[in-house]
């Protein structure tokens, strides 16, 4: 392999409806914060302002995260995966990265029986943030 | 919310063709290990024999994780995303999650001018363990 290459990669094409995966990772703790979607040009946008921006399928919009809540993501690494339809970003996250108020959106466990149960501490009080 | 609830979520239904992403986390390092893909039943086959099972959308079929090269995904913790739409497994990981054989598939960085890079070290022959 090419220590490096052109900027085709990540491969959109590979993604349904052009969008990939991307996982957001706390760059210092290592915690997984969300995950979320991008097409090619939340990734150039991404890449080109240092701040994390999806595609939200709901919305079918981009949406600078944080732009709302103020709970950014600022990019410290970019990294894609073996078949480059992957993405990870390592980044600084200000406050939670959860709409609802955790740290991390994978604030809920799943035990072998099915039962579900939250682990996490609420950090922030959602109603706080987005309005009551 | 309820401290426990049904067996229900995560919420197959809102993945594409039944499929929901599944992020795999060393549960000890934190290092984030690859992307995968699950339906209902590779999710309940990983919660009943405590192994990570996903849905291979190359090959169309069910993959046991490190059923050919031995480097398996014990399940330490399923986790679900606030939206029930997107699954992290905290596993203890046999050698190399990648196929290419380094620990983790996201081995590689993206610049903010799009140059990839390898930023990790290949832990083991890819030939010694699939076939040369």
């Amino acid at each position: 392999m090419a220590a490096s290459s052109s900027a085709t990669l990540p491969d959109f094409a590979r993604g349904s409806q052009g969008l990939l995966p991307v996982v957001a990772q706390d760059a210092e703790s290592g915690t997984v914060l969300m995950l979320a979607w991008m097409n090619r040009a939340a990734w150039e946008e991404t890449l080109a302002s240092g701040q994390a921006t999806y595609w939200s399928r709901s919305r079918q919009a981009y949406w600078r995260k944080g732009e709302t809540s103020g709970h950014r993501q600022e990019l410290v690494e970019a990294r894609i995966d073996c078949d480059a339809d992957a993405i990870l970003l390592r980044v600084r996250q200000t406050a939670a990265a959860c709409h609802e108020g955790y740290r991390s959106c994978f604030f809920r466990a799943v035990a072998s029986d099915g039962t579900v149960r939250v682990v996490d501490t609420r950090l922030v009080d959602p109603d706080d943030v987005y309005g009551g």
